[in-house]
């Protein structure tokens, strides 16, 4: 009955390129996704950052990706500038923090930028030139592009053990191929469960203000041959009351040590309805998503984005409110899906 | 500490027009608002129901009003056909049918095209020409514009009641001036509740597809001197979560013997998230929208729209699922605030 899926069809959102000699990123600007698909090819780390934070590049493991990438800019910048030293040292100090403030609340960005920096400093030690430092990050980049790649697999195949031959899945913002290196977390899981033969269709939540299911998870199961129907936020709980819903999946921008989880704005409100409708919520990302500094989900910081993102012009007297995040608490959320495996969320802090 | 509120600034949406002699319905196109304020006046019945299909004309009890318009119209017409006797019965009973189909889900289309229809049958008894059946029709609807403005003041005084100081308050699409004659059903509330200075603020949920509470409700409640901020409708629960929603107030395009309350898509959801936050949930209505012929929710027709509405661009491979209403089950429903009053759902087949 269901169809067959093809992964060959999947997109690829970011790629560190190293094989000329020469560092750059290349990103698919997701701000034009589906209608145009627009690469984007650049050396300069600052257009990285305002593509993270104009969401060209969007999803937490990719943008760890690009702001892990966008420090090795910054290093092959350096060699230009003929930095070496403390010099050096400054430099990747002062972008590496700049690059992690591009957006707050996923913490794979800092985790990202933090762990290329700590590479940076550790062939700086060994005293290379900045030329050389910018080669070694890019390396680190394309090793940590295979690694999520390999973690995405894996917990698509932990999670696909959770899915019911047959299930309807609601998933909400796009936590697929478009938000990782390759793959998808949450989407990964309906990756894995469909060659598996078990999903019957996914709904996907269009994920106001900036449409990411509607324009980027939709599209990207339909490439890949998953049946899929859009829907607008406010049809979730009717979908549910209509016994069409097995189980939710949704990805992760930040998990605190008791299992609170913030992800896109909508999630908590879809975490409620599946509880209210016996409907599983299940949250799939990976083990660096966990920021093992945050006892629970109140300290997580909640970005606001511009409120043009949700009323372009703008009504003379109406105020907007555009948090682009929101926290569901450890008690609504069923099961954690890491690459380690599956996880009940209070269960989470010992796996670190 | 609360703005004082202007209801001469309240918007009129839908009006008979009987003056000059001849009849003509004059509608606020609410496509258009709040960028655009163009006022339609016509003496076409069909270009009514064109209008009312396109939600030109939209909210339950406005649609009633049109549609009573457009049976005053067609009288009209057939005065200019020359049509008398069974020619004339005809032409008004098929008409009538014509226009009450022209949207199914709110029972106010149908209670008053029925209503203008009995008239119709009245006056054409009593033997008088069709250009007279057209001059009563015109006086019907008059008198139900009145009749709705103190319906609505009504509710509004009621549901005033179980405002308390301080409010903020939640809504979804739009029960406003613009959904009726004049005032408004849920936000007739709000403004009775604002005038004796007890709405600190409401939220108003932006209400996808087609954004009748971004481009109506909040630019409504703006020009009224309403404190209101716009979110997506995604953000409702967050906003609950944080203890910033005292009170939902929605309208109803249907309500069952049951109280079960069909209404725009989403207020399902805000229900069940209502219950889940220990907020109260209010269904603000005229008494014509019970439908004393349905037991409950389960036997109401759910209109299904166009999906270019969720998406204006197809995306190949995507299908849209876009039902325009949803049902409440009268268990997550505190009170329905009526022009009679204000009552618990069970309790509304007595007042019949």
């Amino acid at each position: 009955m269901p169809t067959p899926i093809d992964l060959a069809n999947l997109p690829h959102t970011i790629e560190m390129e190293t094989g000329d000699g020469s560092l750059a990123v290349s990103y698919l600007d997701q701000r034009l996704l589906p209608y145009e698909q627009v690469i984007v090819r650049t050396d300069d780390w600052r257009a990285i950052v305002d593509a993270v934070k104009a969401l060209a590049v969007r999803g937490a493991p990719a943008i760890g990706l690009a702001g892990a990438g966008a420090l090795a800019l910054r290093a092959q910048q350096a060699a230009f500038e003929g930095l070496s030293g403390d010099a050096l040292a400054r430099a990747m100090e002062t972008a590496a923090e700049e690059i992690a403030d591009a957006r707050p609340t996923a913490v794979n960005l800092r985790w990202a930028v933090e762990r290329a920096l700590g590479r940076a400093r550790e062939l700086a030690a060994q005293g290379v030139v900045s030329a050389e430092v910018a080669i070694g990050l890019g390396e680190l980049v394309r090793e940590m592009q295979r690694e999520d790649e390999v973690a995405n697999r894996a917990m698509g195949d932990n999670g696909a053990a959770l899915i019911a031959p047959g299930s309807r899945i609601l998933t909400h913002c796009n936590a697929g191929s478009l938000a990782t290196y390759f793959y998808g977390t949450a989407l990964g899981v309906v990756y894995s469960a469909a060659a598996q033969g078990k999903v019957e269709r996914v709904y996907a939540d269009e994920t106001r203000p900036v449409g990411q299911g509607a324009r980027l998870t939709a599209w990207e199961l339909a490439r890949a041959g998953v049946p899929v129907t859009l829907i607008c936020d406010n049809m979730a709980a009717s979908l549910m009351a209509q016994g069409k819903v097995d189980a939710v999946l949704v990805g992760a921008d930040r998990i605190a040590r008791n299992g609170d989880v913030a992800n896109k704005i909508g999630t908590y409100g879809v975490a409620v309805l599946a509880r209210g409708h016996g409907v599983p919520f299940y949250v799939v990302a990976p083990t660096s998503t966990i920021d093992a500094s945050m006892a629970d989900g109140s300290q997580i910081v909640i970005e606001q984005r511009d409120p043009a993102e949700v009323l372009p012009r703008p009504i003379e007297g109406v105020d907007v409110w555009n948090p682009a995040f929101d926290v569901t608490p450890a008690r609504y959320i069923t099961k954690i899906v890491t690459e380690s495996g599956v996880f009940a969320p209070e269960e989470l802090a010992a796996t670190l």
